[in-house]
């Protein structure tokens, strides 16, 4: 067999094993958000979740790929393993999206919001920082290294909360006379099993983002990858827990979680390029980020129920940033000017598509609806019938 | 190294990575069944699941293996990984016909069954469609193109269920002076959960069912195999949404699901012949089809909780119609006959042997049980004895 | 390509893939236990599954896997696939032995033990077994053949939770004069859910642990392995059935499925040895000695809510004796001097460190935290806050 054939096939099946652990991040996220809602807006969450994974994908087949990457074609491995592994990106940006406006986001603004964000806003930040550069040569062409998107998918889809956030405003009762009121997690169990489908999913995505396994070197740098996006978690995890319990004297399972997840989406630019310890220093500092972050922007009022701002959208700025602060040969200067043009673009357009969206179908359920709850106006279909409400 | 050796390696190494994907389906139909049955009955179904994965397959491992393919030789991969392969596939014909007759069968006949479906039934299927042919020559050598089992797996279990809905009848109280009574889904986060581990089994099962990886031609049958699948998923549930939207002006997550559902059971008679735009009609004919089937098959007063007819025996025959349909050289007439012997095949065999069991062990619950539940007739075991039931 | 490379790409590929099918046993093991226990311990056990996540991967990371193989070298496979396929094994020791003191075990003197049996203990069990023999030429050490540690890790875990539940005693009301009462398992679907993500993640345990799939016998002996591996766990779950079934005409699926993992740990070490009928021996023997140990340690009061010493304690000895007594060239003698010898250093090691710290950080929570529930006092966060206790 000639070299560039067992490539070939090496490749097709390593694309395809990590595509199928990033769509383990389907039920991932509705699980996690699931679990973080209450019962009331269960259903709806979970509607959200599928619809997404659908018309985003779809949107993605039909016109995405395109934008992103030009021409159906490539010699490294089949087109359609390709393919597949840039689809199971699409929708993660639009679930970081959909997560923090959770509680009051109708559901069919949203999904139109998600053809959009699937066929074109995405797929145009994709191609100036990992596709088709077909607007090559321009300012707009990025120079910044982001191995599996802390920028390009995390804050891509931080981006797009925020303006939907401004947009939306928040959920009814969740501020009043300036006071916050807390809305505890309705199933922990689906948090920390969402959580760690999601942990899971990104060996596939950061490990595929490699793009290779089919060489000595390629290998070495899908584990090592692999390796260091665990570490980053692992630190994560327990910073936030550390700092949960100096503060609180307790452990809050879901800022763990979250801490987590926020050093998983810091380590995500650069996995390939640390030693096997620096991940420790950028996840803890992820973890702490998030710890800190959390209750900043319910200050602003700014109301994410599940922390997707803190996680993706602060870890995403702080991941892009760390390749340049810890890698020696990796320009800051790059690294900062695609962190702004991608915020300027992804905030701008999802800004501009939310509001004229927005004028023709609202985004926000009316309070009435909120108050009964988004499962029963939207869905008909309870999440959990036979069980008597406590409160 | 011989290039034999490289592709046993390889294929070896695919089958089981096929087959782990496949076994997330038996948490995958748990969990689905589990959220969508009555919480009295939740214990169970599970029980049900368990009991039909032990018992098929240690059937097919003792018998069914060489009923279906002969003896125990494989020349292109290990014969371990091959059977493993085959095993998975098993308990999937028998899950889809115990899920209709959820909330009143009883376990033991029930798991009586699957030994004689695991062990005869379904491997004879296989053996006149993919097997060993060791009835090769007679009229029942069937010609379908059937890639990973639209005919041979889902409709199969769907004739199964049709036999056992005919001789269990419905449940207590959900055909009242011919009226429908509504029993609604317990837990609609494992319902969502349940599909999507289905979903990511159908990777496996499709891509898996092309039987290798280890040429460059393969690669691309898999990965195209893949996408396709997935592509009918996304297409079945985006139709059910739709059509539930314009009927009802709700989103019912569990009609959305059972439409990707249908749509997979669509695809799978021959994802790896369509182009890549052709699984979005076949997919959303497929949804439409179980959106149409389910309040059908309730007038016909064919109680099935689960809607595992709509599904899986609808879809299945579709799914293998639509291969001579939209294939060239694919014969349509020998799809139908295929459809038509394995229909008559597995009808009359299941019925028979469900009658004869049902003489000795009755399948169906007295009504009082079902009343009270079948979780503490049959288990003793309730699935959430500290929650205060609602209704 | 040479074909030390090739082998070197495919054995790092199966060795992540093997390791991601591991980490699938955190949440088994999260969502195992979470179901098990009762509503009010939930969030403290799913922390606990979290933290031990974290501490024991960064304690073997820092330094256990120097003192389980020496340098941190490997020319068979990236160093860092070897790595992280070691590092999934150390938090299943301690998953083990916290699971067995749930719902009175405190969060923070199990987090600190959890790093010392993560760097140490369990670290030096693996040198005397597997590892870089840096005491070889002394007694200790072992001949022993255990492939994927029925006694490296299971009984390991099980001597610990042994040591654990005599310094911590009991639930409070568990055992009133001399009397068991009952408490019944919170969560169904979530046992279920946990157990077959255990089983799937046994599949990597065991298949992985041939270390390599890179020749044809190798292939072989990964798939036989599986296989083996998956038949011992269905044997496991029939025989738990049909013993609950003689005796209470119930089935259980608590115990049917502690039956399954009774079998699963059985067949740990020597999976690749056997051929394919002796598994469903071996795997009847372990899900017997489950069903028969449950009870026998609760006649002891040694409380243990899930029931590990029976199913990793009782089964990891029993299956490293099966290997010398089914497989004609291991020695059982040697078999009885390594589980002697582990048993001894597991026991002892971690009985003087959990009795050190719990002079300094008292393990117990007091009679009346456990009362309220330890949710409430380790993590301030409710599993299920917005649902009605029914007791």
């Amino acid at each position: 067999m000639v070299e560039a054939d067992f490539k070939y096939i090496i490749d097709t099946f390593f694309a395809l094993f990590s595509m199928v652990l990033i769509i383990f991040m389907v039920p991932g996220f509705a699980m996690l958000e699931a679990g973080l809602v209450r019962t009331k807006n269960v259903s709806s969450v979970l509607t959200i979740n599928v619809m997404i994974y659908a018309v985003a994908s779809l949107a993605f087949l039909l016109i995405g790929y395109n934008i992103a990457f030009g021409a159906w074609e490539n010699d490294s491995m089949s087109i359609y393993a390709a393919f597949l592994f840039q689809m199971a990106f699409v929708g993660k940006t639009i679930n970081i999206m959909s997560g923090g406006v959770s509680e009051r986001v109708r559901i069919i603004p949203l999904t139109i919001f998600a053809v959009i964000m699937g066929g074109l806003i995405y797929p145009t930040v994709v191609n100036i920082s990992w596709g088709a550069d077909i607007i090559a040569g321009t300012f707009l062409d990025l120079n910044m290294y982001d191995l599996a998107g802390s920028t390009v998918i995390h804050s891509t889809g931080g981006w797009a909360l925020l303006a939907a956030i401004l947009i939306m405003g928040s959920r009814k009762g969740r501020y009043v006379k300036g006071k916050i009121r807390v809305i505890p997690a309705s199933n922990i169990p689906l948090v920390v099993l969402g959580a760690f489908l999601l942990w899971i999913g990104w060996f596939g995505f950061n490990g595929g983002s490699v793009g290779s396994i089919s060489s000595v070197d390629n290998a070495n740098a899908v584990a090592k990858t692999i390796m260091n996006t665990n570490t980053a978690g692992l630190a994560g995890a327990l910073i936030a827990a550390a700092l949960m319990y100096f503060r609180y004297k307790l452990f809050d399972i879901t800022m763990i979680l979250n801490g987590a997840l926020g050093g998983l989406v810091a380590i995500t630019a650069g996995p390939d390029l640390y030693d096997m310890y620096t991940p420790i220093l950028i996840g803890a500092i992820g973890g702490a980020l998030v710890v800190f972050a959390v209750p900043l922007f319910d200050k602003l009022q700014l109301d994410d129920p599940v922390g997707a701002l803190s996680v993706h959208l602060v870890n995403g700025i702080w991941g892009t940033l760390a390749v340049g602060i810890f890698v020696a040969d990796i320009s800051i200067i790059e690294q900062i000017k695609g962190i702004v043009i991608v915020a300027i673009f992804a905030f701008s357009s999802s800004f501009a598509v939310l509001y004229i969206i927005n004028k023709i179908v609202p985004f926000r359920a009316e309070d009435d609806a909120q108050v009964e709850g988004m499962d029963v106006n939207e869905c008909g279909v309870e999440a959990y019938p036979e069980f008597k409400r406590a409160i």
